[in-house]
């Protein structure tokens, strides 16, 4: 893209122009060279959306929930957009492509926009290039911008913290499962979920999760327990809510500032570091650093005494 | 530790000393000080193990797999290291604690070591701590490292790619859960086990997986699925096989040339992006930093002018 399309095209995408949004947001995830032109025009106008983070195990039906969570949001005439990532899946195809199927048509409806993020071949990693989709998509006019993703592990909680809320979903009768949840709930969630809340076990769930939160480190903010059946579109109002109250929480108490300033702070440092080693490597050469590589891999030079060496001139 | 304390732990830990043996482990996993001085002494004395990778979605009796193996590769006198990783788990306790209670009891065999690995606070990743971690164990004679860990994110492929053999386990029954397996199972996985393969839909399992691996990219090795039930033994013989006629194969084809070459180079570049990042905000300075990042959060800048400033000077 040059310069001019750039400009283009973020104007179509500002207008609400859908395969302009998705070629801008693929311009970014795939680090084109016009990434960052479009990050910078787009840039000032960050900061609006509501971002929303939604993420639990597998089979915690999160996908009908943020189905739900969408048409709700777009009842009040909000823009919506979802981005959907799954790392639970770095392949091709994927786990959750049956539910993005099923999301498709809700993108029938002109105001919700979604997006499925491939989890493989992100430089600077998953949870960077979800933020740099996210501040597209708010730039964009999108009031509710809605991060799913799929799994409880640290890549997921690293997506997920881009959000201004968390949501955790569960369901009833995950059994020992549970445990690797609970055990971290209170460190990310905002708000606790428990979905298909209508199954046998739901009692038992929001007891557990109740005595874990008794637990809770920050007495400032505690997540409260949202009962939901997404299939059947019970809860989810009181979910709206739930996230709404944790928004404005966050907002008079400086949570907000503080995890956006994070978020501003990672991102220089992930610039900073791809600048100097661009700069590096360019100046090494590709050669010296392959002959090094090698005599590491045949275990006659160390990795730190290479890196002396190459650092030397 | 001093550099004279480094030399004495190394040769303590050499003669077999486990808590010597923690020590190095803990200062490398920790990234203290003395990290660099252990990974040079020992790195010349690396590449000699046999590093098998076992990975696959929770369930599926994982750690059991993992001590019958370790007591089968004992028979032949090898003394074998054990790193279990849990990145599902990004949190104090976590889910395989059970699991790792139940594989202190084989760690009465003095010629097994096992090393539980937390997954968080690992500046660099968890991958890179995990493999230097290995480079430890390896040079310290264990003839075998398994490298265990649970779930099929991008982040469980990562930590066990630095196995020169990954077996993918997986169980009968895991209904639509293996979808997420199969799509990538492929691209991972040198050797496939079904585990509790006396249970109902072993077949099945067995069949699904044969008919994805038909469509293999790689002609030159295929995957061989190795039918196992590690409570009661069976199997374990057969899936040691396996691993040894891939690892032959590896050899040969120069596969594991190729992914040690990979390793080096992953470790060197990171090596490299820390100095020049050491060395980078020495010079920029924290006050003119946090300016910076207060003006990027606030959206008056944008991070790649923000960059385009600090390294102006």
């Amino acid at each position: 893209m040059a310069a001019t399309s750039t400009d283009d095209l973020i104007a179509r995408a500002r207008s609400g122009d859908k395969r302009s949004i998705a070629r801008l947001l693929s311009a970014v995830e795939n680090d084109e060279p016009s990434a960052p032109a479009v990050l910078k025009a787009l840039y000032p106008k960050t900061g609006q959306a509501d971002v929303v983070g939604i993420t639990g195990p597998p089979g915690g039906g999160k996908s009908t929930l943020v189905n739900r969570l969408a048409g709700l949001y777009r009842e009040t005439k909000m823009r919506v957009a979802i981005v959907a990532v799954d790392p639970s899946s770095p392949f091709t195809g994927g786990a959750i492509l049956g539910d993005r199927i099923r999301m498709q048509e809700r993108s029938l409806d002109d105001g919700i926009f979604i997006r499925s993020m491939a989890s493989r071949g992100h430089a600077g990693g998953l949870a960077r290039a979800t933020a740099r989709l996210v501040n597209v998509l708010d730039a964009l006019g999108n009031g509710v911008v809605i991060v799913e993703t799929v799994g409880v592990g640290q890549e997921e909680v690293d997506v997920v913290s881009v959000a201004d809320t968390v949501c955790l979903v569960t369901v009833p009768g995950l059994g020992d499962d549970i445990q690797a949840i609970k055990a971290g709930v209170l460190e990310i969630a905002d708000v606790l979920v428990v979905n298909k809340a209508d199954r046998p076990g739901a009692d038992e769930t929001v007891r557990d999760l109740a005595q874990m939160l008794s637990l809770a480190k920050d007495p400032s903010w505690k997540p409260p327990i949202v009962r939901t059946a997404a299939r059947s579109g019970e809860g989810i109002e009181q979910l709206v809510d739930a996230i709404a109250k944790h928004r404005a929480w966050a907002e008079e108490s400086g949570e907000r500032t503080r995890r956006r300033r994070e978020a501003a702070r990672s991102e220089v440092l992930t610039l900073l570091r791809e600048a100097l080693l661009r700069r590096l490597e360019g100046r090494i050469g590709d050669a010296r650093l392959d002959a090094a590589v090698s005599r590491v891999a045949d275990r006659r030079l160390d990795p730190y005494a290479a890196v002396d060496e190459l650092l030397r001139d």
